[in-house]
């Protein structure tokens, strides 16, 4: 089906013009006309694949959530049997603007996050993906307890949610630059320790 | 002096406007006429005070900085002796985005991380004002740390990343509506309880 890998490369290629304006400050003033021109595509050519701004602003989270996916399952594909803490520590540092990649979907959900507020529909997306984000920690938190793998009692469902929050923060710090890249490696590792104990050997970055 | 009293009031005006737009949907297409006018004020006025876009986000950020600071202060105040917890406590809480100023604060502190990222200027300033606050959250996990008032042990410098961070990331949950303000009270209260255990008394919110 030549045709259908078309277009999804088509819808790639116009995400990743988004990303790229998004990174270099935010997507207010960006237009359907400015990622057209980004994306070496006419405008319509974009408007064939994306209504409104808030259609390709959807699609390019999607893409965004879908490349940080791969690398994390590229990550755990490198490790024999990976433990909870691994597959924990692996999501933790592919959510943290360690690169220009997760750089720019950082920022993509930053200016995401401020579209949001006031659209309904950006809203009910994020609404739908981030408790997915959160049951998937929850249930690796919950299996660690039931191993016994975790030297402190802990809530899964709170947290899931302090654990998601953590490399967000770390991100900030590290974009404006009053936070070395190591320093936020460090900060995810001392709170993994917190919850499951020193690992018998030092982790990789 | 009541020149200088006027100058100030006239800055609060311009910054509170400012606070006013960035809430409904980031600063990118906001310029220093759409300020102008929804401060009541003429261009020139504004002008006077702040003779560019970056200049006037600074003192906003100052501002919404001090008024923080303040309702942190006035919420202390009424406990008659604010045991390190409770101090912590009122900072996340006034962190988070629970009321209609502190859902303003954030979406400023969001909208300037965006901009921030490509103006080493806002960047400086930010680098200046979060080690501060860092510094004032480890020295309380410090004393709270001698004073035998831990459960666990901590690293004050790294647990003060975290615990700056997890307001952060469930405020953003709770502008996009897939938390609730109960929800993000109990989170910390929870991260708190895994610190300090569990509190004799329920606390108020």
């Amino acid at each position: 089906m030549p045709k259908r890998v078309d277009h999804e490369a088509r819808r790639t290629q116009i995400a990743e013009a988004l990303l790229r304006l998004a990174s270099e400050g935010g997507l207010e003033a960006v237009t359907l006309r400015d990622v057209a021109t980004e994306a070496g595509l006419s405008m319509g050519a974009v408007q064939h694949y994306f209504n409104s701004k808030d259609a390709m602003l959807l699609h390019a989270l999607d893409h965004v959530n879908r490349r940080a996916e791969q690398r994390i399952r590229h990550r755990l594909e490198e490790m024999p049997q990976p433990s909870p803490r691994e597959v924990l520590r692996a999501l933790m540092l592919e959510m943290l603007a360690l690169t220009e990649e997760s750089r720019q979907e950082f920022l993509t959900f930053v200016a995401f996050t401020l579209r949001a507020v006031n659209s309904a529909e950006l809203a009910a997306s994020y609404r739908k993906f981030w408790p997915e984000l959160e049951k998937l920690v929850s249930d690796l938190l919950r299996s660690a307890r039931e191993a016994g793998a975790l030297v402190r009692d802990v809530d899964p469902e709170r947290e899931a949610e302090i654990l998601l929050a953590v490399p967000d923060g770390l991100s900030v710090g590290l974009l404006l630059g009053h936070r070395s890249r190591q320093q936020a490696i460090d900060t995810v590792d001392y709170y993994l320790d917190g919850m499951f104990g020193q690992p018998d050997q030092p982790e990789r970055s």
